[in-house]
């Protein structure tokens, strides 16, 4: 492509942990609500690893993400139970050992109750020495981070509550905007177009989504950068490259689109 | 976890491509219409990464996972538009030069008519040297296989009739299955059992996923192998470990479980 919303944003990559995605069982969730929370901070999401509750996975995409964007974030595996492996593994990735955290210790406590406090239960509390808690307001078990590593919990709902506590701290950058004409096109009909407007405005990416429905072939075109005068001048050029078509554009808006079942 | 469903099996890669799913403009739904698919063929997903439209990120991609699985699929960026760079990307990771495909041309000459052939269309005949083409009976622009890597389109629709054509001809393993046990405990009332069950039935992998319905905490155990036998013992040793906290399991089937929107 050779455009780029803003090459001063800070990176980041996900690692999602979990054989059920991988299977198919379960439908992963985290990665829009990861893009979402990143693009409104500013940060811009390079890459997503779904990978099973394997030990040398887990420690192979940490040390190979972390070299490679500003944050890590995982989701998953960090439950009680004998495949909940993560913060073992961060801990491996790091060459450091696990102990438990007092504060950790604490939370759960405070939450099960003195009896309640299971070994199994403890186990939460284990995280890799000298990473720092991330507070779970939900069920009380803290993911943790370590290094540009941030380990959180893989159910959504308590996933968000920490990247929320997470984001609070990080550097941000200016938000990424974006904007979405539609139109009843085939991508063909307005490929040379599309090229001349993104040669034109360089800071911004311009994505072009094919999808059917009932069987119409129709097209988003997506406009996404950091500049509000450049948002609205791609924005403009766009409408006038859909309409030299013939086409009329059907639904401008500048808000950002409902992610829909559709991909390019 | 040391267990495995099968280590004979083979293992598969998807690389998922296109800047809308890291934006959380567009959710994924590749990657499970994907591994429904590979399971039922025997092949175990190991991972997925979803990246950019950068040119890149792609050649890292397919060269570090074509390394490491028996077959990496690709899904997305093989349309007309200047976002579409897999087929390039793809032929720089394998140091190849592209050219027109001549059977590709005649498909999408049947499929526009002559005239309407465009220069933009006909980037989609375009696939590295010594490519294989995959059929695409929906829209008519190719996929191809090239090496271990095999490179389809990103709509779902469009993906999934090609990955069927692509499944008939690969080497297929014994069928994954599952069975689920749902009920309503906490993870770590059953976290030692679970363990227990895991040690006595290592050809089988179980996974402990919790969610929360309208705020009750709940657990869907998953086992799976290809093995029905073991699927059998496993599945009445994980419902005797379920009594044994005092919590009759809600639902026991053996069939495959539809995707939910928890992840563990």
């Amino acid at each position: 492509m050779g455009s780029n919303i803003n090459t001063d944003l800070q990176t980041a990559a996900v690692i999602i942990i979990g054989n059920e995605i991988l299977s198919g069982r379960t439908r992963d969730s985290n990665t829009a609500l990861i893009a979402d929370k990143l693009g409104g901070a500013g940060i811009r999401l390079r890459e997503v690893r779904i990978i099973n509750d394997d030990e040398d996975d887990i420690v192979h995409a940490v040390n190979a993400l972390r070299e490679r964007v500003d944050y890590v974030f995982t989701t998953g595996g960090i439950g009680p139970t004998h495949d909940d492996i993560t913060a073992a593994a961060v801990a491996k990735a790091f060459n450091l050992d696990l102990y438990q955290d007092p504060t950790a210790h604490a939370w759960l406590e405070s939450y099960y109750g003195e009896k309640e406090l299971t070994q199994e239960r403890l186990k939460m509390a284990v995280v890799p020495e000298g990473a720092r808690l991330i507070e779970n307001q939900i069920s009380a078990a803290p993911g943790f981070n370590i290094g540009n590593v941030y380990v959180m919990a893989g159910i959504p709902r308590i996933m968000s509550a920490m990247l929320d506590k997470v984001l609070e701290k990080l550097d941000k950058g200016p938000a990424i905007k974006s904007a979405t004409i539609t139109c009843q096109l085939a991508e063909s009909m307005i490929a040379k177009g599309l090229a001349k407007v993104q040669a034109a405005h360089p800071d911004a990416e311009i994505g072009s989504y094919p999808h059917y429905k009932g069987g119409v072939p129709g097209l988003s075109l997506v406009i996404r950068t950091t500049q509000d005068d450049v948002l609205e001048a791609t924005r403009q050029d766009l409408i006038a490259a859909v309409r030299d078509t013939g086409c009329e554009p059907e639904i401008v808006n500048i808000t950002k689109a409902a992610p829909d079942e559709g991909e390019g």
